[in-house]
């Protein structure tokens, strides 16, 4: 089409200040270099983390940046010395990369790759390419790139091990949502926790990582799910989705993990936080049982002190773990996901609330953060 | 012969006040009630655990109380109800009970029981009998238990649940430290961890429970184990016993986990703090490699303040769990793992650096604090 080895002139929201609305403007994407693919964005969910970059209380804020991580394109052109991926390829940027070479790729123990825990600065966050220079220019300026994947931008530069090839007839307003919420939560439970069939199991935070939770301890045939949340309004959808019971911990007369010691008889064997911050952290790790109880910690908030654990809790039996995409090792399993989805092994359906233009983003942004929806689709 | 349902006149060391040394006084030792067994104690050590409830800094002192939790005896009599014992057997008190019956024992997951899990009070101090009365006076005082089992007492009362039979011919002035120290942090490496062949460990703390721990490393096969104390007197015997390198961090220039991390490129598989406190805690965590680091906390440190972790640290892929008694079921496990000792499957002799008469018993205490001793056996 001519695009090829040219900057493309195109549409992005743009984060110029910390605490201010994205500004849609119109972006230069330059042609991918060695061993990168550039990518037209179809559909865009946004996310929670899409967020703390641009909170005011960012430690290290990092602005002009592109926000945005999780998508679903098209393959425009690829740059020198890409294998795996030809122009018309339908793709999903994963911003935990794969690169399948490293200690951490050749280990069957973790989805993390050296690519990010071995970059400077802070995991994940991939604010330039490789060789340390942006693609994106807008107004003269550089523009930061977010997770390495930036694709709040109609097109965006990935490195060739941040992108998973998926099915030609996936549709890409759904899977879009496999970059990052669903598979984190679903992964979770199935392999971060490990959820055992039978098992109880509680999940703080009835976002779309919370739900794609539930989703997960259902597949992996929990027998009781509790689902907690502030916002009651997410009690229906949690509980078509799998949570047996909601509770709201503003409606409780006292700590909602003491209610759930109740109803569980001893505490739940696997709980998850999916909200973030220390006292969503402490109630999840309460709730667990003593003598095998698993809390797996999912969300992160920004400026939080952390959770202060004394040994004791731990003598008992409990068991504190983490995780970062659900585990699933990104380029491997996110084509088996998005097979999946057309399986209808899960539902992506019930997590999308919402559809609009992607020039409505900041509107996309409101309703999260007003807890009016779980996900809304940005359509370019 | 001819104590069978009488009082039991003899020698115990009594904790009177907190802070202060242990008193050697001629106790009453009442006959066991149903399912209870009453033994002669033949040689009992000394574990850091026997000073918190009489650290000045013990939030909540039960005295007057009999310590000791490390030991070996005969059973003298049994109470009604008592089947698995009887006169003469050889025994190691338990503090870990494991009653066979309850949802925790019948779980494969922990080696917990809900007899000190669902007692009232802090967790294992099973500071009375079952049915809530002592089995001591002096002076006309009722004394407190302490762990169930009160061994530094020449007779002891304790519950069938708290008592293992093993072989005939074992040796009570070795196989007593399979009551607490080595189970601990040999089953730490082996069951909790589950250490992995080829893999690296650090161990923080050389102490018994340390030492026993690079014994459990080394019996699982790995490859390289990092042992760290503030005393460097300790690190002949940790070398002896399995470790490849020792660390004082008060001889390095930063931090001992930054080192750590260096010498392994990346930080180690498995960490054991086997001492406690939030600064040691902080650097076992630390020490764990990125991806799949487990970090088991086993020592605890009176009057800390804790560890607090951020989520981000967990998101790694690292793991943090806790370990009681090893994880060992403790009445099917503490036989068998006598009968290894006999069958040299692992070392006590060099555990045990002193031996004394039972009076001496506060110079053990002193030899301990002082980390002169790693275990001293005191023999009645
Ligand atoms: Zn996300
Ligand atoms: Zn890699
Ligand atoms: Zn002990
Ligand atoms: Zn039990």
């Amino acid at each position: 089409m001519g695009t090829k080895g040219k900057v493309i002139k195109c549409k992005a929201a743009v984060a110029w200040e910390a605490g201010k609305p994205l500004c849609i403007e119109e972006v230069e994407v330059d042609p991918p270099k060695a061993h990168e693919v550039r990518v037209q964005i179809i559909a865009t969910a946004v996310c929670h983390s899409d967020h703390h970059p641009i909170d005011p209380k960012a430690e290290d804020p990092f602005l002009p940046v592109i926000l945005g991580h999780e998508a679903a394109g098209i393959v425009e052109s690829v740059g020198p010395g890409v294998t795996g991926f030809k122009p018309g390829d339908k793709v999903i940027p994963l911003y935990t990369p794969q690169c399948k070479k490293c200690k951490l790729c050749l280990s069957p123990l973790t989805n993390l790759c050296e690519k990010i825990t071995l970059a400077k600065g802070p995991a994940f966050r991939q604010e330039l390419m490789e060789d340390n220079t942006s693609r994106f220019t807008c107004k003269g300026k550089p523009i930061y790139h977010f997770f390495g994947i930036s694709t709040f931008s109609q097109y965006t530069v990935v490195s060739d091990k941040n992108l998973a090839k998926i099915d030609d007839d996936a549709n890409l307003e759904r899977v879009c949502l496999l970059g990052c919420g669903f598979s984190t939560g679903y992964g979770a439970a199935l392999n971060t926790a490990k959820v055992t069939p039978g098992s109880t199991c509680a999940v703080f935070g009835l976002g779309g990582v919370g739900l794609s939770a539930i989703m997960g301890c259902k597949a992996a045939g929990a027998s009781r799910i509790i689902a907690i949340d502030i916002n009651s309004e997410k009690f229906t959808k949690a509980k078509a989705l799998g949570a047996n019971d909601c509770l709201n911990p503003r409606d409780l007369d006292k700590p909602v993990q003491e209610v759930i010691i109740e109803m569980t008889n001893g505490g739940v064997d696997f709980a998850f936080d999916c909200a973030g911050g220390s006292e969503v952290m402490r109630a999840a790790l309460d709730c667990v049982r003593v003598g095998w109880g698993s809390c797996t910690l999912i969300g992160v908030a920004m400026g939080d002190k952390g959770l202060t654990i004394s040994p004791l809790e731990l003598i008992m039996g409990r068991t504190i773990n983490g995780t970062a995409f659900g585990g699933w090792k990104s380029v491997d399993s996110v084509p088996k996901l998005v097979t999946d989805y057309k399986n209808k092994k899960f539902d992506l359906d019930a997590l999308v609330t919402h559809t609009l233009p992607f020039d409505k983003i900041n509107e996309a942004f409101d309703l999260l953060h007003q807890g009016k929806s779980i996900r809304t689709v940005l359509i370019f």
